[in-house]
């Protein structure tokens, strides 16, 4: 065991840690040049532009600014929730409530605690031994663990666990009725969105006579006749994609050496084309990528041809939209079709969350799917060790020296040889644990969700369950989660809790540790964007020519939730786990909620960008996380009492676990239908204020296309470009051209669908031109009336289309 | 172990008194007397007059019919399933299914396992001692524990296993597929009928401004504006009903009495008020029951006016009514209002369905209960052996004659103490286990659902459970079902299958003989009906007057769902278990199921009479029972297998029960739908086809008072008669003497509703009449206008009521 002092060392230092980072943050923030790493947000909300504070000075050299390493966080507080909410989207207010909920539950309980047990616990072990030491020397006299088995002072413990779980229960119910309301109260004042009369329509069945589109306008005019607009097929677009990502990835590569060469005029880049330029032929780069964009432009074309022609293009999904909210919330809560397999609806994700890929799997595989991948995860929590311990047995120093015996000399140096030993077998769980929630999300989209915001909230609870068994079980009970599972099975059932039980107040230092690691530092981390930071100066350095490049080597990210929901839901485990038995935790995880408060209120003001808005979707899931907390730290206290000898007060907790999944059971249907149903009342009510303040509202023409797959917008905005300029003679290489712009802006899709079609066709064509400025001492078949057009127009203009809605 | 001969006694025993169960049916059921025991469903669905065979002759005399004492098997069979289904509706077809579903699952199996697994296992042992005694004498010598342990043999039957299992999941599938388009099928051939239009609105909330029924109107004509026609209040007459009740029995005594003074005019009877007669002062009876009937009638009219104009008798309960089937599919599958626990909607069952108690339980309280009654089921599944034994404690000899020394001498006779010795413990076993069915239906109704097909299958349910814990695992595992859960506590989880496992094959002769006492004499004795029988007789004897009364002394009773689903999936649980375990208990299931199949198929069509129709809704817990069943015969195979060293073929088995669980979600998410949800393209089919036919139809008036209470059906016919007979000068007598005849009709609302409230006031007429014709020398108030009514009616005419329609 650990006593106060080392915990005290470890503190100190992690709170060294996190000081400098919050300095090296500090410092900076405040450099004019990294100020697209630290404000990214502002910039795509047009709040900051971009020669703000001039993008001359790439230092700051104000040195008063220096001396308020902590300016950033009255700015932080400053901004109400309202405002958050029409700032960065319900989403981030809603996250940021987990850790204002953390507080309020931990607070008070934190308060009782210390004030009640700590005394019980001091004065129920053996008192001769404390009063020789007044200071305590060790964590564990103010734990549980201190108490004399058999005391009737476990009643107080036992009340404590009532109480405590008595206001978590409370402060949940008013957090999810806050966070219900919340998000009808969002709903409801959104402005008119496509994916409010949208629905998506899966597994149409094929009929030979009809083509898909043919049978789903016929089967809802059919079925919801008064109420049906139009719908908008779904075209398996991912082959056609690929293609244009990988255009892109050349694009890059051509731009790169393009720079090189603009900077040194005198000699042309050349490489080779094998693999990674170690082998192949020579050849010169440009020429070489240029060929080859050529090539594939030549495929995205006769892609294109296939895609919009062939039938079996067309999947058997469809956003149908309907004339009203009403008819739309009917029609994604009820079941269509007699074979309840074929025509299932549901509400449409809003058009920026439809995670397109997915849209193409065949509805019968998806159960298939989703079996593999349950069994998957199960293999992956329990048995990840396997495939990690036998790379740790291959990459050891003998197996390298074998395989490459000239860095033997090296390797043998004795400092270099410790290192190495040191490093290496953690080096492969380190990197397994830093792919792992990549993992998971490819996992979860293997299992066919539609939108990014379920592949999320799925990836969250595959990774909350690695966490809970090979963080929390893994550390309680020493041992890999494989022999936990054959314990799990060979033990009778009450040895289980026993067993956590009498091992949870003696681990309750490591997690101090943990929490001081992990989330002290982590949170500091997470503030200071380290790889972000260096991404973008690397990116600055080697691609980025204009403005807009810029722009795009800007990753401002979102709040990862597949991964911080997990971690966060593991504070609130330990929390009310040690709550009871070791409350001198309880002020760790308080600092943590309260720093991780402030750094993610910033972050999520000045730096993620949402990809999506779910409307807090994410909640029903923390809410039932912390109830499965609370009924594991029920489960722990039991086993912990009963090895204790409480025979007494042991058999008064059965009913806490009782009435905490009766708790659950009532909050899921009180609350629960607000996050998966849309309530007719209010989308009547919507429709009816709608139609008294537009009645000339022209849906068709609103919805039109509003769910076209992202790829094809650029399609439309081609052929009308074609019409315009139809008296313009074009010749191959002018389209080609075109088709070589509109990579650049499949990327900014979600920024520039937000815009009207309209404007998106204006920017195109100024960005396009923009382009062609840049490149025209390289692109020699422009002809004089682009050209012409592109010195017009301002060069800075396309920065600010981001930034100008 | 048993050997094969005492098997052979005890199915000959057994076989024996099937037989003489079936000789006492063929004698019993072709006396005339006893028509109304065995075909009660003839006399209700008007295919057997009264006086068929003639109600003179008592006792067939025709020598001949004694002779095919198994003529009722051909009748039994003649019927199609659509004339069964026409004839006793889709819940007794489907119930049927059940039977032939055992059939083709266990047939196959049983001739593939005799053929495969008995030679394997016969030749599997010490073949040495096999061939000594030739004839088996040993059911173990048939069954898996005479492979000798680690053989490889078990690859075989872990090949069975996986055969068996497809085998049944093959045929669950085909089954669930006939049974849901048999439902989709029947509610689209249906006529029409109120429950297509009506759904259930639950917890409407309490706006002080409005009436409930105000709230509603104003609610659906905002949110259904297109649909809504209109809706039914639902009043609190629990009270009023019991009052009704509490009449009828009065009166019941009353027409005792004064046919006992009929028969002795001699003698008017006298009793005793106290209890059962015992004590209390010397009444004349008839003077008796008659005063506390009309006190009670005078209770009765104010309770009724209480609950007309009382605003707190209207329940947050109501039926709302659309204008198609399509409008009211739209409001059952969505979400009403902001609040998801207020405005609850929901099909409404059909008017028979209803249960009017529950209705009046604040939907609050619902959660509650669930959870106190689950808690109860727990505690009344392990621990109902407590109480037993308390009782059983008490009810021993010593203690009866310290209560009652009177007792003593015949006590002390040596014949009756063995007796009673040998009786008395069993008995509050006995008598726990008739009333267990009862006492689970009485804890699914304060559960509080509202209709008595999900009270039947709720109770269904529970009696699984205690089956499953009781009989299944208690035969198995030796001890009470609490030792079982304690073992289960303290085993480690691998061990359980293990002890279950090895006790299968040793408790095969027990199951076997279970199968021959429950099943096969258990089904005999359904056929001979022996309670109703007596019962039927006994009122015969004491207080049938009329035809009319005879007709409610016949109780044709309904298929008991909530006792005959669990067992029977008690015989699909043995069955599957034990096919590759002992194969040789497969025979056994079979004829069982043959046998049940042919006596219910003959009861359905000829005493059955269903109280309401539920279109089949029972079928996926039939299906999922079966499923569970096939996961513990996994289980039970694989902790069998493991304590018989196959080290090889067990891990196989792992997968069967995945591939299980997995195939249960496909036949979820594929079929359940049909049984929970009314798809709107069926919907609008129907009401597309009903414009065509009849675009006249006038819905309004066709479903008004379609939910009333069937209490308010009799206000309605006592206000409309109050208007017709307006000029007749009605006294204060009169009233009360109409609301006398009121009571007759509740019990036989059930039938009543069926015929149009027109035909029900005509019969209410003349029932009255009837009634007044008998009663007239008691009744001194009567005009003379009623009475030459009276008698003009043909007496015999309300005999027919039932039969009419």
């Amino acid at each position: 065991m650990a006593t106060l002092q080392d915990l005290g060392v470890s503190a100190f230092i992690n709170i060294l840690g996190a000081f400098v980072f919050l300095l090296l943050f500090a410092v900076l923030r405040i450099q004019p040049i990294n100020d697209r790493v630290y404000f990214p947000k502002l910039y795509i909300a047009g709040k900051r532009a971009a020669d703000h504070r001039g993008a001359r000075r790439a230092i700051n050299l104000n040195l008063c600014t220096y001396f308020k390493f902590l300016s950033w966080v009255p700015g932080a507080l400053r901004m109400t929730q309202t405002e958050l909410i029409h700032h960065a989207g319900l989403d981030s207010a809603v996250y940021l409530r987990i850790y204002t909920l953390g507080l309020k539950i931990f607070l008070p309980v934190m308060v009782v605690a210390l004030l009640v047990l700590i005394p019980v616990n001091v004065s129920g072990g053996t008192l001769l031994n404390l009063r020789k030491d007044v200071m305590f020397s060790d964590i564990d006299k103010l734990s549980i663990s201190n108490v004399s088995p058999g005391s009737n002072r476990f009643f107080i413990h036992l009340l404590m666990a009532y109480v405590f779980t008595f206001w978590t229960c409370f402060m949940l119910y008013k957090e999810y009725s806050n966070v219900a309301f919340m998000r009808l109260h969002f709903l409801a004042s959104q402005k008119r969105c496509a994916d409010q009369f949208t629905v998506i329509v899966r597994n149409i069945p094929r009929v030979s006579s009809h083509s898909t589109s043919e049978a789903v306008d016929e089967f809802f005019r059919r079925n919801h006749p008064d109420h049906y607009l139009g719908q908008q097929a779904v075209y398996n677009a991912n082959r056609y994609a690929k293609l244009v990502k990988q255009k892109e990835r050349l694009q890059n590569w051509l731009d790169y050496y393009q720079l090189k060469f603009e900077r040194h005029p005198e000699k042309r880049p050349t490489g080779r084309t094998g693999c990674f330029g170690f082998c192949g032929r020579q050849v010169d780069q440009i020429d070489y990528y240029r060929a080859r964009i050529s090539e594939l432009d030549k495929r995205i074309a006769s892609e294109r041809q296939r895609v919009l022609n062939d039938p079996k293009a067309v999947m058997p999904v469809s956003f149908v939209t309907f004339d009203s909210r009403w008819g739309a919330a009917v029609c994604a809560q009820t079941q269509q079709s007699k074979n309840p397999t074929q025509w299932l609806t549901n509400w449409a994700p809003e058009p920026r969350d439809v995670y397109w890929q997915n849209l193409a799997i065949p509805f019968f595989s998806l159960s298939i799917r989703k079996f593999l991948i349950s069994i998957a995860v199960f293999a992956l929590v329990f048995f990840y060790m396997i495939p990690i311990a036998f790379v740790q047995s291959l990459a050891n120093l003998e197996g390298i020296e074998r395989v490459a015996p000239f860095l033997r000399p090296v390797i043998e140096v004795k400092v270099v040889k410790s290192f190495l030993q040191g490093f290496l077998p953690g080096l492969a769980l380190k990197l397994f644990l830093y792919i792992l929630p990549t993992v998971l999300m490819i996992m979860s989209k293997v299992e066919g969700y539609v939108s990014l915001s379920s592949l999320e909230r799925r990836t969250a609870s595959k990774y909350y369950y690695f966490m809970l068994v090979n963080v929390f079980l893994g550390s309680i009970i020493a041992g890999t989660a494989f022999e936990q599972l054959d314990s799990f099975f060979h033990d009778p059932p009450s040895q289980i809790p026993r067993t956590i039980g009498v091992a949870v107040p003696m681990k309750a230092t490591f997690f101090m540790t943990y929490i001081m690691v992990d989330g002290w530092a982590g949170i500091a981390n997470e503030i200071l964007r380290v790889k972000p930071l260096v991404i973008y100066h690397l990116k600055n350095m080697f691609i980025v020519k204009t403005e807009r490049d810029r722009e795009r080597a800007m990753d401002p990210r979102s709040i990862a939730l597949g991964e911080n929901l997990p971690s966060l839901q593991l504070y609130f485990l330990l929390g009310l786990v040690y709550a009871v038995v070791t409350p001198i935790l309880l002020p760790f995880i308080i600092v943590f909620f309260a720093f991780a408060y402030l750094v993610y209120r910033h972050q999520i003001i000045n730096v993620y960008n949402q990809e999506y808005e779910s409307a807090a979707a994410f909640w029903p899931q923390v809410h039932s996380r912390i109830i499965a907390s609370l009924l594991i730290s029920h489960v722990t206290l039991f086993g912990l009492l009963s090895t204790m000898k409480a025979a007494y007060s042991t058999p008064l907790l059965i009913f806490l676990p009782l009435l905490t999944l009766w708790f659950h059971k009532y909050c899921k249907s009180r609350f629960e239908p607000a996050f998966r149903k849309y309530p007719l009342e209010e989308a009547m009510e919507k429709d009816v204020m709608e139609h008294a303040s537009e009645p000339s509202l022209n849906l068709k023409t609103y919805l039109a296309n509003a769910y076209l797959h992202p790829i094809f917008h650029m399609f439309e905005q081609e052929d009308q470009k074609e019409e315009a300029t139809i008296e313009v003679r074009i010749d191959k290489s002018e389209q080609q051209q075109q088709q070589q712009q509109h990579h650049v802006r499949s990327s900014h899709s979600q920024y520039e669908e937000e815009t009207s079609a309209q404007t998106h066709y204006h920017h195109e064509e100024r960005s396009s031109s923009q382009y062609q400025y840049q490149y025209q001492h390289q692109y020699q078949y422009q002809h004089e009336e682009t050209h012409m057009r592109s010195e017009q127009s301002p060069p800075h203009f396309v920065y600010h289309h981001g930034v100008e809605h």
